[in-house]
Order: C-alpha cells, then structure tokens, then sequence
C-alpha cells in the first residue's frame, strides 16, 4: 500500500517569550539630543539621560503537549548572528527548531546579550566601542567557510565555492541579512545572561554553534548539576584546562561536532585548538566526551553553518541518536 | 457537573521565519578596524568594507493545521520595540500571538527594519546618525502613559501611576527590557520592507501598533486588493488625506483603537490628530471604519501597551469580534 499521509499536526503548549539577566542602569551626563524624526522635518531635543535596560537577553520558547523529555534543549546562536539561525533555512527547509520539536523536546531559543530582539544601550558607557559587523568576504571565505580564501567575489557568478560545499549557496544573501552586528569586550554581560538563563530553567540540554560555545561550555562549568548535556557545534572558544577543573562536568556528556574544510582555514586553525584541549582535558577528567569530525565518517562539504547546510537534517538526526544513547534516563520510550 | 480540563493542545503545521526586502550593499572607503576581542587581548586589523545586508525585515510565523480562516495576521510593534511586544505579557500571561493563533489565525510577526531580528548595518553611509533610545521616564510619562508627566521617579516606590493604570507595572522593569534603538530618517527603508512582506505574503489582515500603525496604514494604500483589515492600536500617524486618497480603501475596514488618559499627554495630543483626520477622511470617502475610544465604553485605565494591560485579552477578544463581523466571509464557521 502507497499512499502520501500529511505528517500529524505538532501539538502545542505554549508559545512564548520571556527576559533574563541585565539590569536597569542610569544614564547621566550624556548630552542633549537634537533629533530628526523625518528628513526635512523639525528639530526637537530629546534628553537620554535616565534608566535604561542594559544587559538582557530575549528567550523564546515552543513547548510540547507532552514532550518526550521534561529538560529542554536551549540552542545558543554564534557570533553576529541571532536565534534566528535555528529556524527556517535560508532555502526556507524547516530549521532545527523544529527538527528537535518534532522529535519530542520543548526548544528554547536565545538571542545573545545585545544582539536581536535582547536589545543594546547605544552609549559609550555601556559599549566603549562601535559594534563590529561581518561582511560577505569573511563569512564566505573565513567564519562559514563556504570556500577558500580568495574566492569570494562581489558577483556571485565568480564566486568559487568549495566544489563539494554543503551549504546551499543560491541563497547566500538570504543568509546575509540574518546578520547582526556584535559588540566585542562584552564576554561577562553576555556569560552572565546565560548563567541566568540556565539558572531560570533548571534542567537544560545546550546546543550552541561557534561563539556561543565559549558561553555555552562556560555555563556548564558553572551549573553542571542542571546541564545534563553539551553538544557544541564548531564551538570557536572552550574553558581553558589551566584556569578551569574539567572534573567538575565528569557526569556531563559533551559531543564536539565539525564539519569540513577547516584546514588551511586560517580562521579555524587558531580558534579549533582550543576546544580540542577542553574535550582532551574532559576525556583525561573521565568526563563523557565525543569529537566527531564528519569528514572521517565519509560526510564531506559541511560548513560551519551546519544547521543550514543540505544535509541538516541529517546532522540533527545524529545528533538526536547521541542524546538517545548518552542520556536515555531523561527520554520517555 | 463541574471539572477542571486542560485546554486542548494548538495543532501547528509549522513554525519558522524568513527575510524580506533589503539589499547587498558595498561599502567602500571605511578605515580598516583595529578590533579587540577580549578585554586585554590582542589588536588585529579588521577591514569593514565589502558587500553587507541592509533593509531587510525578520518574520516570524506560525501556521496551524487547521486555520479558521487562510488569510494571516500580520503584528507590526511600535517605535523602540520588537515582535517580542505580541509575545508573552511582561508579566508573563500569554500576549496576543497566543491569543489569535487560540482563535484561528495564522500569525506572522515582523521586526521593523533595523530592530530586533532584522538587524542593522552600524554605518553612517547607511543610517547617518546615531540611534535613539527610549528613557523609562519618556516611556512611564510620554509614549506609554502609564502616568502623568512629572510622575516617573528613579525609584520605583515614589513612582506615581494614574490610579486605574491598566499596565502591570510591577513588571515595568521587564518591559523596559524589550526596547531597542531606532534610527530616526528610515522611514523608507522600512515602509519598502512592509510593503514588500504584503506583496510576499498576499492576501493578509494587519494588526498595527504605533509606529508600526503609520506603516500599516501606508501599506493598505500600497496593496487595498491584498490588504482585507486593518486594526490600528493607537497609531502614532496615518496618511495625510491631502497628499492620498482614501477612497482606495473604500474595500478596507479599518478599525481604530485607543487607551486612557490621552488628554493632556503632550505626545498623544500632538500625534493622535493625524490618525483622526485620516479615520474621517476614510468614513468621507464611504470606507468601513471604526473607531473606539475604549473610556467612551467604560473600559479605562488602559495604557499605550494594549497588548499588555491586564484587560489585553478582552481587548484582543473586542478585535476577534470586529474581525468576525466585519469580514465574516474569510471565516469558516
């Protein structure tokens, strides 16, 4: 028998948002504004001096009519980007929000401290310096690595791309716009967010992508009794064995996951090493550690946008298999 | 008979986002950054010029199973917030997103270009000057009306509230949270953003706040064969009855709402009367439009945030009404 069924409807909770971390802060001593609402339109003066938010961090959240798991997975976005990563692909595929909806586990989805809908307090006393923004050249050729250095062109036709590239490169400048701009010297507001984000919830699983991993296995140092998972997707920093006791997480499982083409990638080979000396220094604690780089199980290609490449849903599945295996006390059957 | 049940779970077909309007643009002539990562940590040269994304709009959606009626909502917030505005209550009871999907409607909730999700090239060649940034003062006394001016202290304990303000001010603090930036003089940008979401999308009904209420009603004009309602939350413009015609909207129900304590509210008294102007010149031309002043009905107390008050699901519920009597054809019964 051969017929098509509509996959069943996902049975929803509740969908929401909330705030963590960050405080309200004074302003003062900031000079009188001269604002323009419209071009040509008057001038009227406008004081920004007084209390604003500083420091917050927005969480979005999908939870389940009856989840497979009550500990749900808080996925952490990279550097200049924001939670919408974990969503739609560019090429409009399902996300894995809802590839880790559909396979039974509520989703919490954070924008990092200043970045998105967390919001930033545009003044010098916040932020010392001017924010820093990617362009194309260095996402395609250096962060994403979609090919090598020197083959972004300003006309797509030129581009080179790696030829065996995963990512799907017509829609490169829909993966553009989900940039954002990203303070840097801010590492301690953004922890702090997240350290809160992990006290808030309780129980969590982390999924975190590039920069986000730095924050993502800080935060399981800090709360390794309610971290109950790492899966750190090419995380671009990792505690350092010489300042932090990797033994503390000996009962936390981590999974290291990277894809290809980090060789010669100049970018890479200074920012893997050091989440290569964690995961070592968490295999020497006893601590359950995994390291997959996918090009030796024969999956070749994948960027570091692995959530967005032509095969995430495969990478999520894998990634499924490993909490199943690692954690299963913590899924129904 | 009497027993408690838990509401049914919301069927959802999908959840996810997408990008819409903007453009690559390159920047040329920028001096080479000299950034530094990591408080401390060492100085490298970073070079901000190249192709970057500009204008684009975030939208977030959630589609049902099995929707009463095909056409979408559109949520567009006001000045200095994000979608985050339709999401949970700051005080944390479901907002309006909740609301509409509960009653039927597919939902789609936007960032305002340069806000949120939608990001922002830091750039004067692209925005020129500095973003403004909302005080709580000007948002308790001017925009949000939670009090009358001069009412706003430092400390929230000599903070002085109209006394039937609506808002749950014990969480103003996770309120002010929610604001972002704005850039004054963009409002082309982002106009081309909406106008292009409504051609993407189609057919659509559109629940405006604001800011977001000058947009939306612009929008309308640009598309009344795709544009089947409008619901204006106290909108801070409209179009200017000398410089566009109505009568395009003469297929367009438009409803109007609007909160407490306007009178003697310098803001309000200086923006509502375009919104006005524009109601009357639609009801002119012979177009369905409604406009509630919610104390005239014997509600008051309630705030510029509708949405959040404590009565914002019986105001949401006045609009579902509205909606159902005014365009009953789009709903299946």
């Amino acid at each position: 028998m051969s017929h098509q069924t509509k996959p069943a409807p996902l049975q929803v909770k509740a969908i929401g948002s909330f705030y963590v971390g960050g405080e309200i802060r004074t302003l003062t001593g900031l000079p009188i504004r001269h604002r323009v609402s419209t071009p040509g339109g008057p001038t009227y003066p406008v004081d920004p001096n007084g209390e604003v938010a500083v420091g917050q961090m927005y969480v979005h959240y999908v939870c389940l009519a009856a989840p497979r798991t009550p500990i749900p997975l808080l996925m952490w976005h990279g550097g200049g980007m924001t939670g919408a990563n974990w969503e739609t692909t560019p090429d409009g595929r399902p996300g894995w929000q809802w590839f880790f909806l559909r396979a039974g586990i509520n989703v919490f989805i954070s924008d990092a401290v200043e970045r998105g809908r967390s919001g930033f307090a545009p003044y010098p006393d916040v932020y010392a310096e001017a924010p820093y923004f990617r362009t194309a050249k260095e996402a395609w050729e250096k962060t994403f690595r979609f090919g090598p250095a020197g083959s972004y062109h300003r006309a797509s036709t030129q581009r080179r791309a790696h030829p065996d590239c995963r990512f799907p490169l017509v829609s490169f400048d829909t993966f553009m716009k989900q940039s954002v701009p990203r303070w840097d010297c801010n590492d301690a507001l953004t922890q702090a967010a997240y350290d809160a984000l992990v006290t808030t919830v309780g129980d969590c699983f982390l999924l975190i992508h590039s920069q986000g991993g730095n924050f993502g296995t800080h935060a399981a140092l800090a709360a390794p009794d309610k971290v109950k998972a790492v899966i750190a997707i090419e995380p671009s920093g990792a505690p350092d064995p010489a300042k932090h006791d990797p033994s503390l997480l000996k009962d936390v499982p981590h999974l290291f996951v990277w894809g290809d083409h980090l060789e010669g990638n100049d970018f890479w080979e200074k920012y893997q090493p050091g989440a290569r000396r964690w995961y070592e220094a968490l295999i020497a604690a006893g601590a359950p550690a995994t390291w997959i780089e996918l090009p030796e199980q024969g999956i070749r290609g994948n960027s570091h946008a692995l959530m967005m490449d032509d095969n995430s849903s495969q990478i999520a599945g894998m990634i499924m298999d490993w909490l199943l295996r690692t954690v299963p006390g913590a899924f129904s059957s």
